[in-house]
């Protein structure tokens, strides 16, 4: 597909505009205008319009969008119409939770395995993956095909897990340890810092009283 | 004190700040420049100077930083100087692991409750917190001083939940439900949209493939 130069914060709203048009299909709505979407949205129309306008526009005039085909490009786009192998690293409460967390397997991504250190976790299954030794993780990445890796261990340890991933092969790190990684230029990192977020509430609230 | 208008860009940035202005104290590092704060943090220094120049600057031409101060001024401006009361909705498993991660009371959140429907986990205790019956949560919020409510529940029981918190005085809401919630204008809502998130990784791998 070609695509023009699309800007972040277009990207950061599509899984937004995928969740709202999977909850039409199961509406069983199949057509809708940018100005219905919009007002579920709680955007404007001229923003949507813009938005999808980057991907070569889906819309008709007078007719609006086809929510089956508009859910699925966006799908294509995102590249959750395919199944994708993931990994966690470190099956603390954050990564068993994360390991049982089922909205993941509903957009296309399939949890191979888990890695941690912990002698009493390796071996065990949390929600049907098992728990693998972190010393055997090269050998699995080679012999598997995983792109995505979930970081989930203590800070500490993150930068030199992350490199040994990347060595063998992995380009998206998912990254929920605190702290910030150093990667290659064509490895992607997506941060979830829970502490940065929960003070950027705690900002606003205090900023009111 | 007295402060300008400040961006949400700003505001986002402020806890990374904060992560490593600890680190440096951590290592007893007490004075920085800009110049060297900016490599560590991999921005620039007209940047760094620029963010902290909306709160009134507080470096000195020739000296830098004192690291102590910059800290604890924006620790004050998050609102982590001080405790802060936080509740839980949800015991699931995200609630779960969110009860036993160890940043939050570091940075002055206090747990102080977990609140479920499921009978078999009302009255055990999760990182030392009790469980309570959701059904109490409105008496619960009458009865102590919580601003903030974490929610980790169904989605489709959010909205309500939200509702009724908010009707308890609850200001902020840290959202981890896969929706969005709509609340009256005084009351902020920081979401955690985890699969979003994950895809939109997923789309940065998708586009180099």
């Amino acid at each position: 597909m070609m695509e023009k130069k699309i800007s972040m914060a277009v990207i950061r709203r599509l899984p937004r505009y995928y969740r709202y048009l999977r909850e039409l299909l199961n509406q069983n709505i199949t057509r809708i205008s940018s100005k219905e979407l919009a007002e579920r949205m709680n955007i404007t129309a001229s923003q949507i319009r813009q938005d999808l306008n980057c991907f070569g526009g889906f819309g008709q005039q007078g007719y609006g969008y086809n929510v089956t085909e508009l859910h699925q490009q966006i799908g294509f786009i995102l590249g959750v119409n395919k199944t994708q192998n993931i990994i966690i690293i470190g099956a603390g409460n954050l990564g068993q939770a994360l390991a049982n967390h089922a909205g993941f397997s509903k957009r296309g991504f399939n949890l191979t395995a888990i890695f941690d250190v912990d002698t009493d976790k390796i071996g065990t299954k949390i929600n049907g993956v098992e728990v693998l030794s972190l010393e055997n993780l090269g050998e699995y990445l080679e012999e598997n095909d995983i792109k995505i890796a979930i970081l989930t261990l203590p800070k500490q340890h993150t930068q030199k897990v992350a490199d040994l991933a990347i060595s063998h092969g992995v380009h998206g790190l998912w990254n929920f340890s605190h702290m910030d990684l150093e990667v290659p230029g064509d490895v992607f990192v997506e941060n979830v810092h829970l502490s940065d977020s929960l003070m950027t509430l705690s900002y606003h609230l205090n900023k009111n009283n």
